[in-house]
């Protein structure tokens, strides 16, 4: 299922994304009140929401565009955003890090999440803003010291996400989240796709487009540290909740790892679109 | 005012702390679901709330003692944590660190959040747990891009902290939040009180207590970077919100400041007091 999260005359409503357009499924439940949080906290709703649709009767007219609805990040309230840094070899090359024995764990604060279509600001402290392509997985179950092999037990979803970071502040005192937790540094949607849609996350082709043009292009099989080693690796250190959000890395093709010279940040104006297999594409315009 | 979070019967409630004991609020205000987020985002109720403190006859029976509830947090779910780190030069002496030019800012999840009395598990993963006492800012109003000298207006009140901290899981990366987000790993309490009661935040003497033995003593005028300064400088980066915690960073008498012979980590049975001046006194056993 591809869930969308959405608001209409400024109510929040929760929609299944599909050929047709966006399907509401507030009437369908008789659950106006309905939200992400909600299904990812009781996933008994899901089967209840696949018995709606193959029983009733629906209609073309059920549907809308997506062009009518103002889009939500897909999960409009992360409980935690956590972050992983240099997971792509490469990327880690390109910026001259070694690659990594153990994940670089940071965060942005939940906060900071934006949704599919929204503007983001350039913060007007800093004038190295770049982009981050990124694998969202959304945890689905409470998670704690989970083996490997049973960590994809604990996945709801996917989505895919822009780990925007200003690369000034970012490395201001050594500690990054300063550069990382901008107002609406993270984008995250279009959709949330449930993980039996999804299947392997580590074989997903994930690629960024700074206005038309191709600037990443990686698969998530060139992760390091692997979407279910990752839960297994965090569940150690912490509880994972859910509704939490883990932002898996980039690849490389940042501008970060540009030579000084060819180093051209993101200005007013520029339009990001993060594209991952079966994810959709998550587009945002700098202002 | 000193406002109290606890629960009682599994319920959760809110109360005052006064000389004779907690005084419940709910039923005064006959609301029994008021919470201090709702009282920080409608600071209107506190007038109300001290109108009903005037006109009630309010008698020795409507008070309950500490000894009978389970505190909370004082700000249960906060939005977010900001942490402030080397922010005394005493501090940053003794780590050999520099007095940082600009605030060093990380966070720590907000379900990492602690109470008063509450037990803090020992991570596995750890063995160098260490305790810092700090002053904790809560902020009240919606701060984006404030005036330094206008920045204390945005504070709702103070509470104690100890933003603790597993050394061998901090220093493993570079990013710090491995070591500072652990279970319960930001004890704040017992009261939240608010900042008329507090006056100046940058006279208060500050002190931790081992099994009893002093080792941290020193008072938040030694601060580098100074509470209203933190809430100007903050605010110029990210937006804080009502129910937003600034642990503004710890003095001197840490264990990892002592000599490499010397450091002996927290251990199973360890009781950490924090006291700040006017704030109470913050207890928590170590497991």
């Amino acid at each position: 299922m591809k869930f969308v999260s959405y608001s209409n005359n400024s109510k929040e409503h929760l929609g299944l994304k599909e050929d047709k357009g966006i399907l509401p499924i507030g009437k369908l439940l008789n659950d106006e009140n309905i939200r992400i949080d909600k299904v990812i906290h009781n996933p008994e709703k899901i089967s209840q929401i696949k018995q709606l649709l193959n029983n009733e009767s629906i209609s073309d007219s059920d549907y809308i565009s997506e062009e009518s609805v103002t889009f939500l990040p897909s999960v409009p309230e992360p409980k935690k955003i956590i972050c992983i840094g240099k997971n792509y070899a490469e990327h880690a090359k390109e910026t001259n890090d070694d690659i990594p024995e153990e994940p670089i764990v940071f965060s942005k604060f939940s906060d900071s999440a934006a949704a599919h279509m929204e503007d983001v600001p350039l913060p007007d402290k800093s004038d190295k803003v770049d982009y981050e392509a990124e694998l969202a997985v959304i945890i689905g179950k409470r998670a704690e010291k989970v083996l490997e092999e049973e960590a994809l037990q604990y996945v709801f979803g996917y989505s895919n996400a822009n780990d925007l970071s200003a690369r000034d502040l970012q490395f201001k005192s050594g500690q990054w989240l300063l550069g990382k937790t901008c107002p609406k540094f993270a984008p995250i949607g279009p959709y949330l796709i449930t993980a039996d849609e999804v299947g392997d996350p580590q074989n997903l082709n994930i690629r960024l487009f700074l206005n038309g043009e191709e600037r990443q292009s990686s698969n998530t099989k060139h992760m390091i540290f692997t979407v279910k080693y990752l839960i297994h690796y965090l569940s150690q250190y912490m509880v994972l909740s859910p509704g939490d959000v883990i932002l898996s890395g980039t690849p490389e093709g940042v501008i970060l790892g540009h030579p000084d010279e060819k180093q051209s940040w993101l200005k007013p104006g520029d339009e990001v679109y993060v594209e991952i297999d079966k994810l959709g594409v998550l587009k945002n315009t700098l202002k």
